[in-house]
């Protein structure tokens, strides 16, 4: 392994983040909360010292292999949560050092599961930090880093953004990939520019506004309010909806948007089911509930819906509440997720997609073992390679799920509370049901089950591989 | 498709069924239980009325492809259970049709779900032809025929006898197909003898005997007291552990110890795997349990965690009281089951090693892409097909899993009691968690959900493919 270029990205990885945690220090400044400012500085001045040094490293060879890029990107995300916790623990507002991890990694890797029981007591700038780490999350770090940094060799770099970018295909956009990176951060840019002006509009006091847009376009869902965002006006939770659903959609639309390619627009066939799923699941919970006689409007339905399906978080209501069919769509839609290539999570629409035409055609293969047929998705012959990742990733997501939910049981909660704790946190949806629903929190867990949480947001953001690659005992054999 | 030779099968199988009834029509006589004796009389002279004209129909062509014979096989085990439930309906014992046809359903599956609130009023003959049900179903219908008619040529029975075994590989213990379906046949009636003189000597009553040994070798569950096995002996409880655990493991072990091949019996990956987690699973419950100080002996533990994995179903105790993580590794025994080539129902221990194996492979072929390395299993190279088959089943019951849990959720029944209706059916075992219990049953259950459960029990039994391919709308086209 090339320990040094390693050591050169994750030195680089955290001199960024004491970067970044200088914008929550100018909010600290305007609220006047000057010891969590301080404390801010402080975590700042660490990262940067510890980090730059690390970024004066010379490698002596280029070789970077698919291997490294795994690594790299896991310990990178390790690294920056590790960092990213410093401020809660130096304020003292999250005096324990495991639930400032969980806190900040939750808020990375855009789940928003909170241990928080009263978010309304924090300071301004820790909230601030707290939601501007999913908007750094969403759309990865690392993708972040390319578009600064020349890195020497372009294979280098594209392991690195196939390791950290959701989905089974990696969506170049443009031959160049730096050149994707930037196009792909200028679009998260610009739509994130265009909700905080709608909501403005709305009325939302403009701290508000800047957390619900990192919050709805990073698809995390931490709040500044205990109630989530019950509180807000009809107009400003469409415009989240319509955002929150934006931002799972995959940004290769909006690409070909910007160049005019309309055909392949609609050619996509995971963004025609992913909102064929939002509108269906609406209908059908939406019929429930009539049946139930519990009266929600198209909107209230919706809002939980898109949240849930963008595995954002937010909730206008206490679906726990809600009848169990309606409730088991949710949870589907949990495990669901949103489109490859979108800052959302869970195992991603396409992959259902390539699960269902497979399935397809191995039951007719089965039957007629001599005809010979292609996978066919967006109208292109889907590589067998890309097939095998997605069943590989089917089962490491089923196995991981089973550990994490019996370490879980050990605490002897109910089966809805662990079972959805774990799909919140390995799918980085946020609240789960139950004991961990969307009026709770995951206070109550214990640190042996903290740690295991962690690990599945983790796990759930860089979906699987790279962590599982960093921690078998076979890559760090000679 | 060759209709002529799928009617000539299932005509065979009606008047087979016919057949079989008489057994149980003996019972009634011995017990002197008239009325529901000549119902069953009635029923088997319907089956054989209707079956036996249709064995006289010669096919023109002796082409059976792969479909026919899943086609073939699907059909044979609906016809079988729709005429098996007629005694029950006749006599009026279990009244509605719908309800006969669940537990007949359970019966020849080996699930051993019952929707009978009291067992104990039921007619001994009835009772008999429900426990035998599971006997016959245990090791397959068309296994058995196939050992008694010659087939026109020996690849129309192999796909036959592909389309019903369980397991991933179907165990051609000698090359000759007829061979290998009697020496199966020949093992399967020998434990089953054997299971009988030790519960004999440990002086149970013939009825009950015969009653618990086909429940038991078949690995199906239906009891003849209402608190299932709990008030025999520790003695007989232990000889009902052992022959739970023998009809679970794969019964091409027997045929080697019969050939003396002992080297190749310490071969078999998948029952070193089934016992080893027999034993860890025990040890990790019995632990739990200590610690929560709820007292268990060894033999109630193993009692259960045997009689789940192998997807039998008696209980001994209400471990729907056990603590969380007891739960939690009794619900994962469910979906793995027992051993390929067993009586036992669930995704089968073969395959949980195959995904494994397979999963551990692909993740270093993701590593070092230009490595080309090999599965083995049993010292074997494993067929592409084999581990190719067994991802598509994966997939299959995740999607039959899931929508068969949203259909029973429309009851709005709790969670973990819908969650393990659908495993426990799915899996063939019988009792589920919550409302449908080891203490409880299945009639609260609405119709809808009855029909899903019927479907989810002969899809798991036929390990779902079969059914798939009798309702694919492309197997009925031109």
């Amino acid at each position: 392994m090339n320990y040094k270029r390693i050591l050169y990205v994750l030195g680089t990885v955290l001199a960024l983040t004491g970067v970044f945690l200088l914008l929550p220090l100018v909010v600290g400044l305007i609220y006047h909360e000057y010891y969590p400012t301080l404390m801010l500085a402080l975590s700042a001045f660490i990262c940067i010292a510890v980090g730059l040094p690390l970024t004066r490293l010379k490698a002596r060879s280029s070789m970077f292999t698919i291997k490294d890029g795994y690594v790299t990107v896991a310990l990178c995300w390790i690294v920056m949560s590790a960092a990213g916790a410093l401020p809660f623990v130096f304020s003292g507002e999250i005096p324990n050092y495991l639930d400032a991890l969980f806190e900040i990694v939750s808020g990375f890797t855009t789940t928003g599961a909170s241990i928080l029981t009263d978010v309304e007591t924090m300071s301004h700038c820790l909230l601030f930090w707290r939601s501007f780490s999913h908007w750094i999350g969403g759309m990865g770090v690392l993708v972040f880093i390319l578009t600064l940094l020349p890195m020497a060799d372009n294979g280098s770099s594209f392991s690195l953004m196939q390791a950290e970018s959701p989905g089974p295909v990696v969506s170049k956009l443009v031959p160049r990939l730096r050149a994707s990176a930037r196009s792909l951060y200028g679009i998260y840019f610009g739509i994130s520019v265009l909700e905080l002006i709608l909501q403005a509009i709305g009325g939302m006091p403009l701290f508000d506004n800047l957390c619900l847009t990192f919050g709805s376009m990073g698809t995390g869902g931490f709040g500044v309010l205990n109630d989530s965002v019950a509180g807000y006006s009809p107009y400003l939770q469409w415009v989240i909806i319509i955002f929150m659903l934006l931002a799972g959609t995959n940004f290769g639309v909006y690409f070909l948007l910007l160049c005019r390619q309309w055909r392949a627009v609609l050619r996509m066939e995971e963004v025609r089911w992913y909102y064929a799923i939002v509108a269906g699941a609406t209908l059908f919970i939406s019929l429930d509930l009539l049946y139930y006689g519990q009266f929600h409007s198209v909107r209230e339905v919706l809002f939980q819906v898109a949240s849930i399906i963008t595995t954002t978080g937010y909730s206008t209501t206490d679906f726990a509440l809600w009848p169990s069919f309606s409730k088991g769509i949710l949870m589907l839609l949990m495990m669901l997720g949103a489109c490859a290539g979108s800052t959302g999570g869970g195992m991603k629409v396409s992959r259902l997609v390539i699960y269902l035409k497979t399935g397809v055609q191995e039951l007719r293969q089965l039957v007629k073992p001599r005809e010979v047929r292609t996978i066919r998705m967006d109208g292109k012959k889907l590589d067998r390679a890309v097939v095998r990742g997605s069943l590989l990733f089917l089962v490491c997501y089923v196995i991981i799920f089973v550990i994490s939910l019996l370490i879980i049981q050990l605490e002897n909660l109910d089966l809805e509370t662990s079972f959805t704790a774990v799909a919140a946190t390995l799918n980085n949806i946020g609240p789960g049901l139950s004991l961990v629903g969307p009026m709770a929190n995951f206070s109550i867990m214990s640190p042996l089950s903290k740690v295991v949480l962690i690990f599945d947001m983790l796990a759930g953001r860089l979906e699987i591989f790279p962590i599982l690659v960093l921690l078998a005992p076979q890559t760090w054999k000679k």
